[in-house]
């Protein structure tokens, strides 16, 4: 019986194999296509002779450039195709008339709480914001308190959460892209799960002070280390605070709510070959109908999407977002130049190992998850998302600090696609986990929410797969459901982008 | 009655102010000198009357250049003095024949454990060191099911510490300067609290793969969550791995070990004008008195020791030594301009709230603190160290940055002086805290380890503070005291120095 592989645009001249383990040498394929050596699963086979310096194509874009005569049936990678050089940014155009069918998708709700500011939450945590990492220790110990001798008193709060990070003093606090971490900071403290309750803990002497973070501050939203005298008062005063916040959010209560009051995060991360045909379209598809729903949907990570940039430009609503989404590229572009980084300095071994040749096939397959629809705005690190329907936001590719940077854009949910396999996750917003292949769901069946593996044997639909994540996000968000992760308390770090240097 | 002031070096034309509260308009001083104006506690008061455009003077060193006249018994502070020039990295010399006399030091020991490679380490800890941060929510569940079901059987070790960090993926790790995060996470994990006993948590697909950062590595070490079948046997596995290190570790037992055994890091935080008269001197007093016992003692903080390097570079004991102290101060300088950020961006609000009214300032009191040995090597960032004797480690002068690239570099006890005060404190070595003024230790009664603000009111002599911060360290070292911030278990995250971009 001849094996399986996936095509995605009739001009590609390679595929990937779907066969756990591999194609054998001799292995054959539909349409005559003999394997000429072992090719492992999820890697590229050549559909025809590519000459060497001739293009690899793939989801009908240049992927590289083959560096020696490549023969039809042979094993297409990394050592054999040379990568091409990134689309220059000054050279993206769009119509601004982007046509989008959006799916069928009648009126939905979840049951979320429903913020003063307009805004839904998917949680109701008590959040601590932190103005320097020198409270942390303090912090940690007041929210372990909290959590086991307040919380069991206001049953309708979920939890408490100290946002930690690396960020506050011994830094330049004026230096150029200082306002990257201060406004991810700030915009952290106001995530619609946090219920607009604000309390936060300062030492007193360092640079980013609560009153140059908030502007101004009223006193019962904050405990200063250094005003009180003692470690008890210390203790005694955040107890204090935390209580009186719990009160108010205890009166919180799950309502139904318009899933157009979501904000979801897409992210992906130990990408392999699959993830662009399976999870990532399948995403793409719960995208296109959260959309279509009204809701606000992000996607990120820069390093992955610039190689791509050239399929979302056209995509893009205005002159204004298209701009934007220029300046971001080539903000990154001398980020990564002034620290003598190479572009291609994304893909992990794991994706290798994987099947992605280079950046440019794991930007073709990461920017599907974004679906078809119009790109309405672009944000940039830590920015609050201000329309609905699809917005990209600026953050690095690197899993806990895109998930940091979209949280606090105001993701309230995010859905996240991996081939090679993780436990990342979030205290502060649920992170649903979609496989690309079922070996991984086969091998990681207590960790991974949804297989979207079944798509590349055929069982399932990218329309069904993506419905299914759809109904998952309404169920998970409405806390009808549990991820795996959040099962077993499995919570990463939160972790700021902060560009600028340490003093 | 004549109010005090502290003096503290011959041609200095300022003094601080002792009294707390302050100096007010019309107070008088030894010499017929009378304030002009009210002056806060630990700010300056000229001394004589100072031109515009002469040089200010204090420690015997420039500090700065008067912006305008300033009358005799006026506050000297940030706006009327203009900061000087750093003194060029090029212009450093020494004659290399740093003259010193040792303190008188007994033959005295510590109750430390001995480890097979020669090391002494303060602690007994089982350390899981993590090669990415994805990792970190897994590892963070196993520790504290060790802690719980474990470690009551194993009651020779004191603790269990997941060693996690931002790094080890979402990077370029081959970028410049890659070589500091991966050096600081390896030797972090060799820190001879852990007593050689490596065991390692990795996702599987991160770019700081176990062999990359190892060399090589036995399987016995390493957990790879990717290579196991669901979240229970990636628990089981941990936890079978770990109580192995448990029984190995729980025949460690305290025992007499040479106070040359002693790793002793030295740093300051939330400094103020005192810092440079109370709590850095006596410190540095101490510091000399470990050095004549033969321990290895490490001072870091490139950016506060930048304007005092000067006086630093005499004392280096070889060309080599000298070559390598310019290159890190170089490096940094680097380091800063890459991000267009000024050097005197390190002081704090809370630092020039203290009466320190630049960088100079700030690092004159700073360096006191290294006493005055030969500085007998220079590491980099996350190097370990090679020698008994007085090393400078090149750090940031963040705080926990700082503890952690000193705790990589083998550091196994920490003395922190603090003048604002702060609750730092690491899990994986005790920080024993100083604080240079009387008011501090007032108020954080319950913080404050060692209060050396007697010194400035003459109860006590910087000799004598010196002799009981010595002591102190080796009984918290032996176990035989516990620090206020170790009572409480106050923690800090650890944080890896990280120049390079990420992806
Ligand atoms: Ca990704
Ligand atoms: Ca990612
Ligand atoms: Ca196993
Ligand atoms: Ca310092
Ligand atoms: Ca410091």
């Amino acid at each position: 019986m001849n094996e399986l592989y996936i095509k995605v645009n009739d001009r590609d001249n390679v595929a990937i194999i779907v066969k756990e383990g591999g194609a054998r040498a001799g292995s054959t394929f539909d349409g005559g296509l003999v394997a000429m050596e072992d090719i492992p699963q999820a890697h590229k086979i050549a559909l025809s002779d590519i000459p060497s310096g001739s293009e690899v194509l793939r989801y009908g874009e240049v992927i590289g450039h083959a560096r020696e005569d490549i023969t039809k049936g042979s094993w297409v990678n990394e050592r054999n195709v040379k990568i091409r050089e990134a689309v220059p940014v000054e050279s993206l155009t769009s119509s601004f008339d982007h046509e989008w069918t959006a799916p069928e998708v009648g009126p939905r709700t979840f049951m979320g709480y429903r913020n003063a500011d307009g805004t839904f939450g998917t949680r109701n945590i008590l959040a601590i914001t932190t103005t320097v990492q020198c409270v942390e220790g303090v912090v940690n110990v007041a929210v372990d308190r909290i959590r086991r001798e307040l919380l069991p008193k206001y049953p309708n709060v979920d939890d408490v959460a100290a946002l930690n990070h690396a960020y506050g003093c011994g830094v330049a606090i004026s230096a150029r892209n200082a306002e990257i971490p201060i406004r991810t900071i700030l915009n952290m403290s106001k995530n619609p799960n946090f219920g607009g309750e604000l309390l936060t803990v300062s030492l007193g002497c360092e640079k980013l002070t609560p009153q140059k973070l908030f502007t101004e501050i009223d006193d019962r939203n904050l405990v200063v280390l250094q005003d009180c005298k003692g470690f008890q008062e210390i203790m005694d005063e955040i107890m204090d605070k935390a209580e009186e916040k719990l009160e108010r959010l205890n009166r919180r209560q799950r309502e139904e709510c318009p899933v157009s009051g979501l904000v979801v995060g897409l992210q992906c991360g130990g990408s392999d070959a699959f993830s662009g045909v399976t999870a990532n379209p399948a995403i793409g598809y719960a995208a296109d109908m959260l959309v279509a729903a009204g809701a606000r949907v992000m996607f990120s990570e820069v390093s992955e999407v610039r190689d791509g940039v050239h399929l979302l430009a056209p995509r893009t609503v205005s002159p204004e977002v298209l701009e934007k989404l220029k300046r971001e590229m080539s903000w990154y572009d001398d980020y990564l130049a002034g620290g003598e980084v190479d572009r291609d300095a994304n893909p992990t071994p794991g994706n290798k190992q994987g099947g992605l040749a280079n950046i440019i096939e794991k930007s073709l397959g990461s920017v599907v998850k974004s679906g078809t629809s119009p790109i309405v705005d672009v944000l940039s690190p830590g920015e609050r998302i201000r329309k609905s329907g699809l917005t990209f936001a600026a953050t690095p590719a690197s899993d806990f600090v895109c998930g940091t940077q979209q949280f606090s854009s105001g993701m309230t949910i995010q859905v996240f696609s991996t081939g090679r396999g993780t436990t990342y996750n979030l205290r502060v917003a649920p992170v649903i986990k979609v496989s690309s292949n079922t070996a991984l769901k086969n091998k990681w069946f207590d960790l991974i929410d949804i297989n979207a593996g079944d798509i590349a044997s055929g069982e399932k639909t990218l329309e069904e797969k993506g419905r299914e994540i759809f109904e998952f996000i309404i169920d998970v968000a409405g806390g009808r459901k549990k991820t795996f992760s959040d099962e077993y308390g499995l919570y990463n770090a939160l972790t700021v982008f902060n560009p600028a240097p340490i003093t």
